[in-house]
This record gives C-alpha cells, structure tokens and sequence, in this order.
C-alpha cells in the first residue's frame, strides 16, 4: 500500500529520495557515530509530513501510544529493539512497570498497553500495568475486542520504590507524557530505572528547544547528503510570555507569524513552488486551550484575535501568559482513498520498528490530523522502513520512500537526545 | 507452513515446549546476563534436531552460509542484528570486505553471497567481496537468477593490511571456514577488524570442545526451566589419536561407540522410548574421508571397519591418525510432503534473525541432511522463531515450535561462544 501522493513523480521530494538513497551507508554510518555520543531517547513516535517539494518531522512524542497499530511482521523487530534497549540500560532487570496515561482510556488505548505489555514479555520481562491515576483504586481488568485482557492495578509507593501489590518492579516504563505536571508519586524514586526521565515530560519539555536541536542536526545530515537543509527541516520561531488578554501579547504573536511567513515565502520562491505558505501556531509546551491554528494570511490572524477574545472575555480565572511556537506548516500530499494522510514513525532504542498513516478524511492537506474524529484510520505500513532498494526510480518504491520517512524520523528521535541531554536537570553536576 | 510432527500431541517434545514457554521471560534474562559476560559469535546458523521425545543441535556453523533461503520479511531483523553488531565492535566502520569460500562457487553460495552483501550495506557500509583464493586473479561479476549481480575481486594484502584494488576496509568478514587451513595471507592483521576470529575455523575448532561447553550451558538452561539437559543435549564422547590404520584405534572407537549406545539406551529405557538408539561417527575437526557414519549396531560397526579397511589398503598415503567424535545420533521426526526435514536457525550478534527447513527427500531419518541432493530444498519459517504464543496448547503452534528451536540455537550460540573463550591463542595474556 502506498498512498497516492500527487508531486509523487515530479516534485524536488523526488531528488531528495534519491539524496537519501545514495547516501545510505553514509546515513547510517552518521547515525551510528551519533549514538556512540549521544543516548537514543527509549522509545518514541514520530509524526511526518510529506509535501511533495519537502519532507519534516511535525511532533516528536516521547511517550508514544498507538503500539497496537503496528503490523504481527514489524513486532520481531520492537521485540529484537526492546531486548537491545533493556540490555543497555537494565540486562539484570526481571520485572517491569508500565506507567499508562490517567483518565478513562479508549479501547484503542488498552490496546495499546496490551501491545507494550506483548513486546516487553517477548524481550524477557514480566511486565505489569500501574495507575497513577488516584482515581484507580482496585485492580480491573477488561477484556479488549481481540480476546486479550488488559489488568489495570493501582501503583503503591514505598519509601523509595514504586510497586504493585507482590510486585517490586527494578526498571518502570512511562506511557505517560505528564502533561498535568509531575505527581509527587514519581518524584525521588533513586532506586529504580525511570524511562523515560521525567524531564522527558511536557512539564519540561519545550517544542522549541525540540526543534532548535533539529534544526541542528538537519543541517548536519543536509551536509552530508549535499542537500538544503531545509527540505527535511520546517522554519519556526518563538514567541515568549504571550499574555493572550493584553495587546503587546497578541502583537508579538503577529510580528512573528509575519516573519516566519515571510521565510517560507522566500524559501517557496527560490523553489518554485506555487502553494500558498502557512505557519501554525501552537504553545512551546503540552497544549493550550487555543488549540493548534493554522494562518495563512491577515484573515487567519483576525479569526485567530477573535478566538483570543472569546476566551479572555468574560471569564474569571484569567489567562496565565504562555509561550507560543510559530512553526512553518508543511502540507501533507499523501491522500489514502482521497483521505488526507500522514506517515507516523515508530522507534525504539535507536531503530525504527514500525509506522503507520494517520488518515482523517475529515480535514484539510494543511491541518493537525492527530485529532478524534470517526475517520481517523491508522494504515500500517505494508513494508519495513528500514530495507531500501537501490536502484529504482525514485518515487516509484514504497520501501525507498518509507526508508526515507525511517531516516527523518531517526533525525527527530536524534534531535531528542540533544535535546534531553539539554534540559537534564542532573546534566549541571558533571560539569 | 509447519512440517508434519509424528510424535506432535503425544510425545515429551510437548512437555518440553511448555517448559521453554514457561520460561520464557526467564530464559530471555539468563540469555541477557550470559551476553553481558560472554560474546556471541558474529554470526552463526545452527542445525537443530526434533527426534519428538528430545530436540538437539547437530551442528554449529560460525561461517554460515545460506542466508539467501530466509524470507524478505526476515531481511529487517537481519539488518537491525548486523546494526546491533558493528555498532559494538567497529562503530566507526566505513568499508567492509566479505572473504568468501575458496574453489567454483554454486549459484545458491552466490546467491547468499549478494545477500550478505545486501544485508551489511543496509546496515550502512560499503561491502565488497574479496576471494582469497589463488586461483581468482581478476575481477568477475556474475548475474544470478533474479537479476541480482555479484563481484569477485582477488585481495590484495600490504604488508599490515588487507583489501582490494581502491577499497581499504576496516573491517573483515570471513565467510570461509578456512578447512585447509590458515592461509598466510589472512595472518599477522593487526589493523583491521577480524570477524569471526581466526580461531573460529576449522584449523582450531574440535566439535568435542563445542559440544563440551554446549553440555555445560544446556545443564545450566535444563536446571533453569526444571527439565532433563538430556532432552536438548545429545551425548557424545572422544576419541583422540585414533589411527585407522592399526587395531588399536578401532579398538578405542569401538569401545566408544559401545559406550555411546549404552548411556543411550538407558535414557531411551528411562523415558520409554521405543527407537532404536544409534551413534553418529565424525571427525572432530572439519571433515574426514570417512564422512559421517551412522552406526546402529554390530552390523554397521563392521561396515565402519570394512570403510576402514577399503580407505587404508593399497594407498601410496599413509591415512594419518585423527580425532573423532562419537555422538548420540538425534532423530528428525519432521517432515515437509514425506521428506525428512531439520530446521537450521540463523543468528546475528546475540539475535535469532531467521530460520528455514532443510529438507531431502532421498535421506533417511538418521541420516545427515546437509548433503548434495537434486531434492535438498530450504523452506524458509512463515513465521519469526522470536515470537512465541503463549497459552497455546502445546505442539498446537508453529511460533511456539520455532521460538524453541530460536532457544536451542542461541544456546548453540552460547556455547560456541564460550567455546571461542577457551580455545582464544589471546587469551593467555590476561592471565
């Protein structure tokens, strides 16, 4: 299966799979080298968006749910991965903890706990599910529509471990991206493997920190591959203590959506390229209650005061200044049954396991498709995104164009390590 | 696809699989805790017996050949192993050069050549083949059957390293079990990666020191998951010297073989098992004009000693004394369409990457398969020998089947691994 993607024979996306390909040994050489310095994040998903004149990474998820939508034949590989990740950080360990989101979970979420529970059993672990959710009092377990149970027990916290009832857990596994903040539950555990770290989390983790490393390392790859950089990376600017309920707020966000704007257009031009530029504006960390919004011109950014207004008028709390990330929207090309898609990567330790399409009939080439909607179908991948095969033309095979995606995604798991090694807040103490 | 299984539902093979299942978070850690002491061989293929009551490796290959038999979808896991193992030993690796067998390769030996090929350059090196063969003095290039072509070219060794016209590898992968011996020109490297050492060839190799430490682990794995080492350890014994031209050294072997078959017979009377036992004849290092016997009873000792004699009278060569191996013979009670079949097991670092069934229909039982035939045919596993299923009914499931014979193959692995120890020449200097 691959999606018909309409720049598919044509566009400079074409040259940069060729780029890619041929600088393959070259590629992973670079990425071998990479991770003898720097740590892989443990696990992560990676959404990708595929313009047809560029390809970039849009979200780098630290916690990534959505295991469940991987095919039976990627599962060797996330098991073969697990083992080399828990070899490295925890060969002794024999039992596991696997931290989910709180709040009621989807059928498609227990799923997915199922799935990471499946993987790390197959790598050699017991492994056992703990809320941390203080609304999961008593131990549950539901039965998913394929016939596998999924057993739900509340955490208890010692002195210094984090357990289940008989189960005292050396290594505990965050499917948990904090973004409420840090539960005291978590905090001071010294004695047990906590992975990801907590600084993994959104209480810390910043878009612009993320993307500043990518830029980074993209620019470094570009290099190597003999290619801009830009192709492969999307523009972004920042725009600090945003207070959405004052003028001077608001005028920021403006001034940067103008010159990010302004960026891409130059970048269009020098390329030829006759799409109309867009930016997105999001907050620099977990989410807002702004939502995403996509702006493409002064009309955009009116609809954009007007959504701010509706929120400041007339409530009573008010709203805390913010930090908001201008990014340069990337279109997404790629259509399954004339459904917008996106390719969604997955890694463990430092390979790529898997991915999927995240196809939402229900929006738009330019709009965030990680969102519910009863058309959201995940597409798993129907080759591996490691295997390339050289000599084919290029935009004329799937397992090229997907091994193009594995090495975008890497880049952005890549960027995560720099990026956690940045805000280690243990980091300071070797210096 | 899962071969016919005489003994399936019925015998202690059964039991056997629910024990490995059981097991199997243990299993996987002891295997981790092992590889954090001991290095497994760079790659190995392992071929493995199911006799119905007790399930055993035959063989264990640390040149192995015949990686073009295992399927695309099995390709990915090979290509994450073959990343997992240069990361560890040459990270910095570029080139790589692949040292085939010496003498007129088959197209199914080039085949697994290209294959090689293809699997370290998706790793990310540049691979090229060098033979180290007198008689190749040029480069060749050969077309296979489906399109792929494969480059000979003749090494050129300096005076401190190996290579080839415009390619100075790094690293050096042997595929070549150097049966006639060490040759000069792979001597005195001490620049460049050597992989497998030079010690893992058949120059060095005793199959009594490999199945010496197999013996060893499988105890340790038997206590393990509370089972019997003899229902996955066959038992073997020496004979050293043996010069076949002298009465003396039929004596030693026909007390061996008489002492093999007794030890057998008491586990077959223990376990009820109603076969007849026999011992398999072979050299201890590489191979023997002798080839492998099979001996059964008196009847076949004589027709041993008649070989013996036919082989020693009237030769201008003395036959000089050698080493033999006197092993429990291991039936297969697996068949593929009537024809006898043995599954081999394919690692990578520490990693199962593949499997298939060796199959001939022209051998018996308890004969070698690994021999010419217009019928050998290799069927590759449908499913990953990684991934077991657990709760299935005992001999019910082919993943459960293969993820118990991926175990005896690591343990193979393991074994050969501490059999490198042991016979290191390096060794010595950290004593």
């Amino acid at each position: 299966m691959v999606p018909h993607l309409i720049t598919a024979l044509t566009g400079p996306i074409n040259e940069l799979e060729q780029r890619v390909l041929d600088s393959m040994p070259a590629i992973e050489r670079w990425f071998r080298l990479e991770w003898m310095e720097h740590t892989p994040p443990f696990y992560s998903s990676v959404d990708i968006r595929n313009a047809g004149f560029k390809l970039s990474p849009v979200d780098t998820n630290l916690y990534p749910s959505g295991w469940n939508n991987l095919t039976p034949e990627m599962l060797p590989l996330a098991v073969q991965a697990a083992m080399a990740a828990i070899e490295k950080i925890c060969p002794e360990a024999r039992n596991l903890l696997v931290i989910p989101e709180n709040g009621k979970h989807s059928s498609f979420y227990l799923a997915n706990l199922a799935q990471l529970q499946h993987i790390f059993n197959m790598a050699g672990l017991n492994v056992r599910l703990g809320s941390i959710d203080p609304a999961v009092k008593k131990t549950t377990t539901v039965e998913l529509h394929n016939g596998d149970h999924v057993t739900l027990e509340p955490v208890i916290r010692g002195k210094r471990r984090l357990g289940l009832k008989d189960f005292d857990p050396c290594t505990i596994l965050l499917n948990n991206d904090l973004s409420a903040g840090v539960p005291g539950i978590l905090e001071e555990i010294y004695e047990q493997y906590l992975m990801p770290p907590l600084h993994a989390g959104w209480p810390t983790r910043r878009k612009s920190i993320h993307f500043k490393c990518y830029e980074e390392v993209a620019k470094r790859l570009g290099k190597l591959m003999g290619v801009d950089p830009w192709l492969i990376n999307p523009l972004f600017d920042k725009c600090e203590d945003v207070n959405l309920g004052q003028d001077q707020g608001m005028d920021c966000l403006n001034s940067q959506v103008d010159a990010v704007l302004t960026r891409v257009r130059r970048k269009y031009k020098e390329y030829g390229i006759k799409e109309k530029p867009f930016v997105v504006v999001k907050a620099d960390h977990g989410t807002h209650e702004l939502g995403i919004v996509t702006v493409r011109d002064a009309k955009d950014m009116q609809a954009l005061c007007d959504r701010v207004q509706t929120l400041t008028k007339g409530r009573k709390s008010p709203v805390l200044p913010h930090d908001f990330l201008v990014q340069e929207g990337v279109l997404t090309q790629e259509r399954v049954n004339d459904a917008v898609a996106e390719p969604v990567i997955y890694t463990m330790d430092r390979y790529v396991v898997g991915g999927f399409y995240r196809v939402h009939a229900g929006r738009g080439v330019d709009e965030n498709l990680n969102a519910p909607g009863s058309d959201y179908v995940p597409l798993a991948f129907e080759h591996s995104a490691q295997l390339p095969q050289p000599g084919v033309k290029p935009g004329a095979s799937v397992p090229n164009r997907f091994y193009m995606y594995g090495v975008v995604g890497r880049l952005a798991m890549l960027a995560a390590s720099y990026e956690l090694e940045a805000t280690d807040p243990e980091a300071e103490s070797y210096d």
